[in-house]
Formats: C-alpha cells, sequence, structure tokens
C-alpha cells in the first residue's frame, strides 16, 4: 500500500492524453452496462473486475460532482466493493457497511446505476444503503460503528436457524473510535462465530484521527526495520537455540509476530487477524477474500485504502473533499455556496470571540469539527480543544467533570449524534446539575442526509430532563447571542440547537448579548391570532403572519419563544389570555415537541387555552432539500397560513 | 491473588473460637474510631491499614445484612480504599469510582460512618457515591463504564489549570465491557494524559464475565508455565547471543513481556500497564500505590480483588451475594420477602413457557440476566440466550438484525440503562420497523437505587419515535399477555415497561392471550369523572375511584389505557366525551409523557377536553422506597383522591 498513489493510473481529473480514434482502439470493452445486479460481478476475471472498478469510479465521480454527495470515502471503497461482490454470493451473503455513504459503489453494482444519479436527491436513492432498496442491503446505517454489532447479529441468527451463508461487515478505521465497535468486537470474540470484520482504514476518519490503535498500526506497518527484524530474529534464534529452546523459539516468534504485526489489538479480542493488504490492488483484494472467506471463527481482514482514489484533488486533500459539490471534474474547484454564512460558521466564530476573554471555555466535538464549526476555534485554542473521535459518550462524561472542575465545556454534537449520549447527558451532566454547554448543529430537517439524519427529536428527549434549560435562536445573530449566554451560564446543563444552513444575512460582527433564560419575545403584537415559534420556524410563522395579516384584516401576534426549557409562563400565559387562536411551529416531531410543552404549561396553570402545534408528524421524513420536505409535511409559510386561516374560518 | 481465599483469615461468618477477655487481650485498638476524615488514614502504619480494612468490612457486613444493599462488590474493594486514602491526598486528588456502590469503604472513610447505617433508607445516605455528599466524591455514578471518561476530564481539566493533583478512576472489569470505558482508553492513550486506571478485577461482573481481554488476562496470569518460561527465555536469549542479538534480544524480551504479561490490551491502547496485584494484600497495594502514583502518562494499575472478601458464604457465592437484604450474619441466611412473584420472575416465566413452541424466540440482556429474569431463559435455552456485557448499545443493534434474519429477539434492558442506546432504538430498529421486542424491567420509580436508577422518562424518550409501540402492562396477568403480545408482534418494535417488584398476586399460571394492539380496556364505568392509568398506577387510580365515590356518592369511570402508542382514540375520545373531569396518572416524568400523549391526542382530533395529569413532576426523585416516593410526589391514592376531589369541588 505505500506505492498505492504510485498506482493510481486511472486518475481522472487529467484528460487522457489521446485522440479519440486511439482511445477507442485501446480501450477495452466497458463492463459496467452488463452488471445489472449482484451476480454478474461473480464470473468477471481480475482484468475485467479492475475496468468495472475503474468505470465505478468515473461514475462516482461524474454524477457526485455534479448533483452532490459524499466522495472521499465511497471513490476509496470501490475497489473493495467489486472484490466482495466477486468473492461473495451476494445478497445470500450478507454485507453490512458500516455508514453507507462509504458504499456508493455498492449500490451501483447491485441494481441501482440507473438510478444512481438521483442519489440524495427528493424521491431519489438515499445517500446511505437502505433495506428498502436493495435485498443486497441487509441492514443500513446513517450512524457510525453499529456495523459489527449487526453482523454479529446477522451471524448469530443464520447460527440459530442453522444456515451457512457468509456475514461481514465493512467498517472504517473512523468508526473503530466508536466504543459500540469494541462492544461487538469483544462479544464475538467470546462467541467466536463465523464471521468476517473488514476494516476499511482509509487513514482519515472525517477529520483527524483518533484512534490509538490505528497510530500503532501505522507506525508497525510502515517502520521497514521491523519487517528485516522480524525475519532475521527468528533466523537466528532458530540458528542458535539448543534442543530444548525450539519450543522456546517457537513461543518467541509468535510473541514477536504481536510486537510487528499490526493486528494485536484484534487478536487480544479474539479476533483471527489477516493483512494489511493493499485495497486498491485487485488481484491481493481477490486472492486474499477467496482465502479467507470461509475460515471458521471471527476474522479481521485489514484492508488499506486511500480516500478519493482515482481522482487527484481528491487524493491529495482528503479532508477538503469529504464530500463534493457543483464540482468542475477537470479542475476539483467546488462552486462555493453564495448567500450568507451558515450557522455553522457563525457558532465557530462567535465561540472563538468569546474563548478570547474567557480562558475557561474548551471546546470538545465528536469527530465533527469542521462540521459543527469547531475547526475555527480548534485553529484559535489548540489546547483548548478536544476532539475524542466518533464517541459522543465520551465527549459528554468527559465535559461533566471538566465542568465539575470549573471549565466551560462547549460541547458541540449535531442533533442526531448526541442521541447517541442521551444517557450521559441525563446521568453524568443533569443529575449532577453540571454546567456542560450542549451546542447542537443540524437540528431539525437536515435536508439530503435523510432519515438518520434529521436532527428532529431534540427538543423532545432534552426537555424531559430536569435540570436541562434548552434553547433555539430564530436567526445567527440570536445564536450568537445564545452562544454567550450558554457559556455564561453556570447554574446547570444548558443546550442550543439550530438548523443546518445559511442565517439570514444579519450582520455577525455585533457583540452577543446575553438571552435572560426562560424568556421569549413579542416580535409582532397583533389580536385574536397568535402565532408561536421556535428556532427557524420564528421566521416561517412571521412569513405567515404577513399572509394571514393580508387574509384576516387584522394583525397577528408573533411570538418567539427562545426557550423550550423553562417555558415563558408569564409571556405564554399572557398570549393565551389575549388570544383566540393559538399556534406554535416547531421543526421536530409534534409528540412531546415543543407545542406539547406549551400545552403541557398551559395545563399545569389551569388555562383553559390550548396551541395547535406545528411540526412533523410521528413517522420518518425521507430525504430531499429542507424547502422539499417542509413543503410535503405542510411546513411553509404559505401552507401555515392556510392551515391557521381554515381553523379561524371553521370557528367564526 | 491465587491464594487470596487462604489468607481470608478475617473472616466474619465464623465465630472467633476465643472468649471475650481473651478476645480482648488480643485485640488491637479500634482504627475506625479515629478517622473523621480522608486524611485521617493518610499517616496509618500498615498493620493499623489492615486493621482499619477489618472494621470496615464488619461495619459494612452489619449494616448491610440490617439493612440491605450491595455487599459482594463493597467487601471486595475495601483494602483498595483504604490503600487509595493512604496514598492519595484526597480530597485533593480526584478519585471516581465506577458505579459508586463499590465504594461503601469508601463512604466509611470520608466522613460518613456515622451515617453509613441510613444508606439507601429514605433521606439517608445514597447507595452510590454523590457530589452533594462529601468533597471526596468529585463525581457520582450508578450507572457502569463511565469513570474513565470522567477521570480523563479531570485530568485534562487539571493540565488545562496547570494544577499538578492526581486523577484516578477505579473501574470493575464487568465494566470494561461497556464502550464508553474504551473510548475513554482511546483518548487517554492519544493524550497521554497523567492519570491512573484502577482494573478493580473481582472476576466477575453481575453475572457471567464477558469480557474477552479477561479471560486471556486469567488465562496469562494462571498458567504457571508463563512465569517460569519469560523468566528463562531471557536468560537464553542473553546467553547465547552474539554481539548484535544482543538489541534483538531486547525487543525479544520485550515482545514477549506482551505475550505473558495480561496487560496487552492496555498498553496496545497507550496505556502503561502494572500488574496483576493481590488487591488484598494492604502492604502490596501500599507499595504499588506509591511507587506509581506519580508516573507520567496513563496508567493501568491492575488488581485482583475477591467479591465478597472477608465474608465467607460471599466468597464461596458471589453471584448469591451480589446483594443482601435482612440477613442473619452467623448463617449468610438472607429472610425471603413473602408475598406475590415479582414482575421479573413472571415475566421470566412466561417468555420461557412462550419460547417452548416458537424456536424463534432468543433473549438478549446486557449484564442483567438474574435482574431481568432472562437467567430462568437461559437455563431453559442456553443456545438461544446472549448477554453481551454491560453493551446496551451492542445488544439492541445486534438484536435488530437478527430480527430482520426472522429471528424474535426480546431484548430485557432496564429501563434506566435502555437510555445508553436510545440512539440504536431509533436508528437501527425504529428507522428499519425491525420487531425487537424491548422488555423493560424497573419501569417507574425503583426505590432504593434512587436517581440514577428511577425508570421514569422510558414513556417519554419511546414514544417520540416513529413506528415503536409502547405498552405497560397494569398487573402481573397483563404482562404475561403483553409478553404474548410482543412476542407475536411482527410489524415493527414493540416495549414493555414494568415496575421493578411484586405483582399483586393474581394466578400466573394461566395461558397469555394476546392483546389488541392500541387497545384499552374500560375497568370500571362511571360518570363525570374519568381516571385513566398506565401501568402500575393503573391500580392505585381503582383504589382512588373506591374512595371518591364515597366522597362524591356516584360511580367514577376507571380506564386501563394499555397502551402508551398507539393510544386507544376510539376508547379516549369516547370518554372525552362523556366525562367532564379526566385525568391520567403514570409513575414517568410529566414531560412528553403519557398525559401529555393523552392531550397530543384529543388537541389533534379538535376536541376541547383535557386531562389533568398525574405524574413525576420536573425534578431528580431521590432514593426511598416505592412507596415512600409516591407519597413524597403526592402519587399515593388517597393523594390523588384528594386532589381530584378538589378539582371537581372547585368546579362545581
Amino acid at each position: 500500500m505505500a506505492n498505492s498513489k504510485a498506482e493510481s493510473l486511472h486518475s481522472f481529473n487529467i484528460p487522457a492524453p489521446v485522440s479519440a480514434s486511439e482511445a477507442d482502439k485501446h480501450a477495452p470493452r466497458p463492463v459496467l452496462p452488463g452488471i445489472r445486479s449482484a451476480a454478474d460481478v461473480r464470473g468477471l476475471s481480475i482484468p475485467e473486475l479492475e475496468q468495472l472498478a475503474h468505470e465505478v469510479r468515473r461514475r462516482i465521480i461524474e454524477v457526485i460532482a455534479k448533483k452532490g454527495g459524499h466522495f472521499g470515502a465511497p471513490l476509496g471503497a470501490v475497489d473493495l466493493a467489486v472484490a466482495l461482490l466477486n468473492q461473495l454470493d451476494v445478497p445470500e451473503d450478507r454485507v453490512v457497511w458500516d455508514v453507507g455513504h462509504q458504499a456508493y459503489a455498492w449500490k451501483i453494482l447491485t441494481g441501482r446505476n440507473d438510478r444512481f444519479d438521483t442519489i440524495r436527491q427528493y424521491g431519489g436513492l438515499s445517500g446511505f444503503l437502505k433495506r428498502e432498496e436493495s435485498d443486497c442491503d441487509p441492514f443500513g446505517a446513517g450512524h457510525a460503528s453499529t456495523s459489527i454489532s449487526a453482523a454479529l447479529g446477522f451471524a448469530l441468527a443464520r447460527d440459530q436457524q442453522r444456515q451457512s451463508h457468509r456475514v461481514a461487515a465493512v467498517i472504517g478505521d473512523g468508526a473503530m473510535t466508536g466504543g459500540m465497535a469494541y462492544e461487538a468486537l469483544n462479544n464475538a470474540g467470546l462467541r467466536k462465530t463465523r464471521m468476517m470484520m473488514i476494516l476499511n482504514d482509509n487513514e482519515l476518519s472525517i477529520s483527524e484521527n483518533v484512534w490509538v490503535v490505528h497510530r500503532m498500526f501505522r507506525k508497525a506497518v510502515t517502520h521497514p526495520i521491523y519487517a528485516r527484524f522480524r525475519k532475521e530474529l527468528v533466523e537466528r534464534i532458530k540458528k542458535y537455540s539448543p534442543d530444548t529452546f525450539v519450543d522456546y523459539a517457537h513461543r518467541a516468534e509468535e510473541a514477536i509476530k504481536g510486537l510487528i504485526v499490526p493486528g494485536l489489538f484484534f487478536e487480544e479480542l479474539g479476533f483471527r487477524y489477516i493483512g494489511p493488504i493493499d485495497g486498491h490492488n485487485m488481484n491481493s483484494l481477490v486472492e486474499t477474500l477467496e482465502r479467507t472467506k470461509d475460515l471458521d471463527g471471527p476474522i479481521c481482514l485489514h484492508v488499506i485504502t486511500q480516500k478519493g482514489k482515482g481522482y487527484k484533488f481528491a487524493e491529495d486533500n482528503p479532508i477538503k473533499y469529504h464530500a463534493a459539490a457543483d464540482m468542475k471534474i477537470e479542475t476539483g474547484v467546488m462552486k462555493k455556496k453564495s448567500g450568507p454564512p451558515a450557522f455553522t460558521k457563525v457558532f465557530g466564530k462567535t465561540l472563538v470571540r468569546i474563548a478570547e476573554t474567557n480562558d475557561k471555555v474548551v471546546g470538545i466535538t465528536a469527530a465533527m469539527d469542521s462540521g459543527t464549526g469547531l475547526d475555527v476555534f480548534c485553529k484559535a485554542f489548540p489546547d483548548r480543544f478536544y476532539d475524542v473521535g466518533i464517541a459522543e459518550e465520551c465527549a459528554v462524561t468527559m465535559a461533566a467533570a471538566m465542568a465539575a472542575e470549573g471549565i466551560r465545556p462547549v460541547c458541540a454534537i449535531y442533533s442526531t449524534f448526541l442521541q447517541r449520549a442521551f444517557d450521559q447527558v441525563i446521568h453524568d451532566a443533569c443529575t449532577q446539575k453540571l454546567p456542560v454547554f450542549f451546542v447542537m448543529d443540524r437540528g431539525g430537517l437536515v435536508g439530503a442526509d435523510g432519515p438518520t439524519h434529521h436532527g428532529v427529536f431534540d427538543l423532545s428527549y432534552l426537555r424531559i430532563i430536569p435540570n436541562m434549560v434548552l434553547m433555539a435562536p430564530k436567526d445567527e445573530q440570536e445564536l450568537q447571542d445564545m452562544i454567550l449566554t450558554g457559556v455564561n451560564y453556570t447554574d446547570g446543563p444548558i443546550a442550543v440547537r439550530y438548523p443546518r444552513g445559511s442565517g439570514t444575512g444579519l450582520n455577525t460582527d455585533r457583540d452577543p448579548v446575553e438571552v435572560p433564560i426562560g424568556k421569549g419575545e413579542t416580535l409582532r403584537q397583533g389580536e385574536r391570532v397568535a402565532l408561536i415559534g421556535i428556532g427557524k420556524m420564528v421566521g416561517v410563522m412571521r412569513e405567515a403572519a404577513v399572509i394571514l395579516e393580508d387574509q384576516l384584516g387584522h394583525p397577528v401576534t408573533v411570538v418567539n419563544a427562545r426557550f423550550v426549557k423553562p417555558l415563558d409562563t408569564e409571556l405564554l400565559l399572557n398570549v393565551a389570555e389575549n388570544h383566540e387562536f393559538l399556534f406554535t411551529a416547531e421543526d421536530n416531531v409534534l409528540a412531546g415537541g415543543f407545542g406539547s410543552a406549551v400545552n403541557e404549561l398551559f395545563a399545569e396553570h389551569d388555562s383553559v387555552k390550548r396551541v395547535t402545534p406545528f411540526g412533523i408528524p410521528d413517522r420518518f421524513v425521507d430525504h430531499g432539500s429542507p424547502d422539499q420536505l417542509l413543503e410535503e409535511l405542510g411546513l411553509t409559510a404559505t401552507q401555515i397560513a392556510e392551515s391557521v386561516r381554515k381553523a379561524v374560518a371553521r370557528s367564526d
């Protein structure tokens, strides 16, 4: 794998220096058009498989450059997907891909090539694997580190039902930082069931590599002296041994193997370790799979791949090309999105500003440094930044302990991933009332990543925990204010959630000011009808109010609740008293959400009023742009205005 | 540690064969009465420390035998607690105990001896460590596997603030099966910060040992040939080496160390491994701590202890004596609780019965086999039982995969511990609509274990997830019926939750019958007032109804909701229509709970009615008996009846 770059013959970014006719003459017959299902990959020769991988890469590059999506990881896993489909009997054999976004090649080769250009589009293919899409996807995944647990389940179910098919998990090295990967390794090692774990080691998780075992791998693998040492030592020990020494020498060899072979960690956990092998050498992949696919017991096959393989710009800058969108293939240049800065950026910038005058502030994330905007914090304060890897549980409990020592931990985790640390939020932060500041990017409907990534449960699952304070800003200025509020609040845990995407274009160079805890604001004073929004939906309510005023002929009240917990009791009861029709809007599930909280408040205070909540109904919402999804759910300003108008009309 | 049993000179179960006067003559002066705070342990000599440990053991045995509590683990950790307090500067040095119930000795020695006999009693000391109780408890814990993450947080906060105190985590081998322990090891290994992880290896987690690394430890440690082999090999290699071989020999020695020393797993993760040492040899404990407490970087100190140490019956049968209650010290006999069988037992028995005719049923738990009643299932169907250790995340995802294969996984996890797998329930079971059956024992207020263990969030956090079905039985017969219902339901995930403790004494030898999904029942038809209960609170509502009928002079309706999701829309709307006053009761938080769900339903169907919910307010509830706690919260039948009466009177 050391020379994998040198082998990168098929890089697509440089146009082939041949004339069309010459190219035609030498070009092998395309293989991909003949692949209708997984079975079609099985009979191919090595050169055909290589050609197929080449075509699949081209397809991925062409589609993703235009349509957008994950880029580096899927390119890195193309050869592996091809080899697996060649060697295994899919779908009879179960292959579980950890975080399906590495598996675009898998999609293309398992009957979904014709729809591949709909990927991540509304109504199109999912960006992850999905059981409903294909029988070749036995288990979907949008969150990392689940695949070994799932594969173990598949293997045990097979054993239970006396079946004999193979089971494999393909997991990236980044996902190995997640505790549940280890839980599953441990159990597979104990159960000794026949299954294969393929470590797709692309040297890099989403951002920095934070798996200590991996660093040791690297050290061992790349150190040339080890290979020589191992060989020589074994020979010398044998040469010099007296009779009784032979057995010792054998044991010594085994022991030394431990030092040199980078798989000791897996062997300790009960796996048989094989590798590392070059994940871009088709011959080696196919041969190794052939040799190992029917071995008994749990196997770890360590495959070294390169993110962005086959596309030079991505090979050279895998972090930048983690995902691509609106990209010119020849230059690798991605069109910058115009428009106001994203909430993510505003958070990062604001936190840096606050941290300049507060040296207690530290930033903590779980493999989401650029995703959360903490990357700028890391640059500004490298000693006050902690990326724990895909380890949300560790992040939260560690933050709680730091808070106990007077540090101000700002724990930035996407809404959907904080679900992983739900227990730690309750048990470590909230029961102990420790002032951790949870910053949840990607709250609400995230768009193209779909149901596994929508952050639509957070308002419900966080507001039920005692001692928690929960805010959501209406715009990026309020986000800034809430960041300051969160950092300065030391009475207990506090959380803010905000959506993926751009703000409204407000000036964010101002000095943030604290928001009083539990205080909302009336944005527009009207009569009869009150529209109460939280977070992003405040803007939608404002727009709805404008439409409604036209229709109803009188001003309509708009309230920005700001806090889901504690609610602004005074304001809300006052609004209840002075309006006939009350509505809330949230980009969160209706069940147990913000509207439900307001109704709980009214009931508690014996108000006879009730809000009618707009929000996400009780089903998983597929992928699509946030606007498409809001439309589908009846949550655009126009739709809400119409629903309100009807409700008012019904009653008049 | 091999002869630790032989060293058990101080076993308390056999009365000393000496006369009182003789005993007085030889008895050393008691040390414990002089220990007012942690500092008092620091100056003691080894014999004094041994004497102190002896007295602390006696104190634990005497108090717990009478008052009840964890037993085996606290006895095993006495010497370790004494040695730590002798060698560290507590509270300046931070010691985090994983799951505080092992730390009774710590409580006794850090200023809480005079209140130790109030442990786990209402208003008394907590059964776990608790920040509010003592500055020697820097971090509380009722759930396992958090201590290394917390210690890492303490160490990083110390480094951040340029302080120099020591940080230690004491973690049992059982807790090492939890993924977050590994996440923290990985991060500590990467950060290389100065901290000590003490592996309190008592050979046994709550039930069976399920840590593969541990088994390897054992193999290596207990094999006498290893020690001899290691010594001889090193000498021989040195003797036979030519000049150039010396370096190799050194490396070989290092490598061989890896084979023999059981700490390789920790070394791989970046820890320096020391041990194993005998956790009941005070001299060795103190000496090793002295030698290692100021070493740089992360250290793993491996201490072998024996559960129940010092109390012979518990040494011989650690599973039985995991906890004790109402025990005669001389005989080790615990008074059996009279009364009807616990829900736990009913579940186990019923599942076995169902599994006899359904060979797809498998039982899965996370180190709670006897706690959940799955132990009887394990005995009946050892090949269909999976205990994954303290690894709820793995358990749930594994179960989801098995469900995908047509297996009927029954995943039995306490309500409070299922919080650990919240994301897996959403991401792996619910988004994929896979029919995992979640069986949650310890729903509601659990009693003596207190706030970290109350299962009072489950109705709120599970009902917000699409595709989930959520039931709670009113009594043990209904539990049986719901077990059958859950096993037979294959449309998606389904959950049942029930309380800790005894049922109502109904016959459970009957054949269970399926409950129609989403159907409640009217238990008592009355007028004006409807009392709607869920789970355990149905019984309370029934009692309240009897009281109320007396006071109001007319019959009162009582409804058993059975389902929190889907709600019985028809029944509930009907009840709403035909009654003036509606009340719900649940042993769950009011926020987002059952009552809130009913009000959401009413709002959705434009009913003008609203229920007034009884439930747990927005604060953590301390420990105490469930009855004491219900009383404190105003949730007894008498209190509810009184509240209802007042509400009706106010309105009349």
